[in-house]
């Protein structure tokens, strides 16, 4: 089925204890978009600058990718974030933010996208993710993410927003906030009234959590590997696995959600091998599954 | 078969967002007891001062825990340690510690547990861990924690110990900190290098990781819970259920050491749920097996 993105297109610069990668590309709907595209078509909505320098076309070539939502604004910016991780590299510190395009009014939903039945809207602020929401005709499966600063700073707005959607994919901290709760479990209970009917906490190194309004429960480690250099995108390629995996086989029921938060683990390893789009450059499908099927070998028992 | 722990008996002052527990009852040796007299009996090498204020022998009745290895050295003074814990409570902080009795002689082990086969050395001084297991005949698996002290402190007395026993059991910052290797896979890797055959990183709420030197890997989540009352203990608990496992059936192999560490995990979320030794007054054998039923079900995909 179709999967629709709306997400940032940013230039970053990202500094780890494996090293400096100037001016690369990223953003959520960059790296939600190549995760994705491994399991079904994904239709991309984001907008740049006349100064970004990638030619997305290239970038996605032989993937599935719809670029026609993707707004090249002439008079803009290109979104910008510098960032760097240290030590055990589980926290990213924004050295440089400037928000550019994303400040401004948000690109226009295609035509041919408003029939989008699986659709993920990436982190923004809520009142737009909201409006880009409403201009789709019938979602299935409608999910979102968001951050402490709409948690902190529109509360009322995400509320509206949450009562909307089917799935909320925030990380623990955020979850945390949310509730105004420190105990996951209890947070997990208190947002699911809020309206989702599903919740997933990503917890990075520490794997993620799916919560159901239902009661049911799953909880995953991360792939353990040794190969970690740039942890950006993570969480936005797990998202995309995730939900390429639901709009693949068309369902959102528990035992697929479950197996869709194991491809999400599966792409958050291949995105954090090398820094930008870099370590899904040499993937294929089957090496997912069969990083899928390892990764069952690591948590069962 | 027999299982012997060495280990330090408490007296812990617990301040917690859910309450203050003043002068209760604590220590690593007792904590590990209570999990792993569930599975098997249990012989106690430790020793208190004359001030003690417990009577063990009430506290482990109906418990299979033998207490000839219990001294109560009248001219000492009990191990005292007052910590607490904050929002998330993912981390103690030491408000004050007495260690007293903990800097004397150890406790000599009695003729009667020489024969034990399955061993474990709670944290100390890595060279009185060596000198207590010297004590034993020949254990079958000899399992030992440490801590961050000694790693830095006492480097040349760990790594004579950590070749001389089966399992290091130890938390995510600890392996860190042994292996200068911020990533744990690594890490892993590095530590087994050192000695031991097997390695159980404990990561509190985050789960635990088992490695083998042969390369067999199982990650684990914590066990999902509302109930959170007080940590301490949860890493002692763990250790105690999971060797208290591998006593009751006698093995070691990675299939076995995958289920104890199951086991470990549901007593971890037993000792956590309140204070001290409370959590486990009402809890039964069965209770812990319908909760290990439940951590499949939480993790199986």
């Amino acid at each position: 089925m179709s999967l629709l993105v709306t997400g940032s297109i940013g230039i970053d610069t990202v500094i780890t204890p494996f090293g400096v990668s100037e001016n690369c590309l990223g953003g959520s709907a960059i790296y939600f978009s190549m995760a994705a595209s491994f399991f079904t078509p994904v239709r991309l909505v984001g907008v740049v600058g006349a100064d970004c320098p990638f030619n997305l076309h290239k970038i996605f070539e032989g993937r599935n990718v719809d670029l026609r939502g993707l707004e090249v604004r002439q008079l803009a910016k290109t979104f910008r974030w510098k960032g760097s991780y240290h030590n055990t590299m589980s926290e990213a510190i924004t050295e440089n933010l400037e928000l550019n395009v994303l400040t401004e009014e948000p690109p226009k939903l295609p035509d041919e996208f408003k029939d989008s039945k699986f659709v993920f809207l990436a982190n923004t602020a809520p009142a737009l993710q909201m409006e880009l929401l409403k201009q789709v005709d019938s979602p299935a499966f409608a999910a979102a993410d968001t951050m402490n600063c709409w948690i902190d700073g529109r509360p009322d707005d995400l509320r509206q927003l949450l009562a909307k959607i089917d799935c909320l994919v925030i990380n623990a901290e955020e979850a945390r906030a949310l509730a105004s709760q420190s105990n996951l479990a209890k947070a997990a209970e208190q947002i699911l009234q809020m309206g989702p009917r599903i919740l997933v906490i990503k917890k990075g190194e520490s794997g993620s959590l799916l919560c159901a309004k239902d009661g049911a429960r799953f909880a995953l480690p991360a792939y353990l590997t040794t190969e970690v250099k740039d942890p950006t995108g993570a969480g936005d390629s797990f998202a995309g696995a995730m939900m390429g995996r639901l709009a693949e086989v068309g369902k959102s029921d528990f035992a697929t959600l479950k197996e869709a938060i194991g491809y999400g683990t599966v792409a958050a390893s291949f995105t954090i091998s090398d820094f930008s789009l870099e370590g899904w450059k040499p993937i294929s499908r089957s090496d997912i599954d069969a990083r899928l099927k390892k990764l069952k070998e690591l948590t069962s028992f």
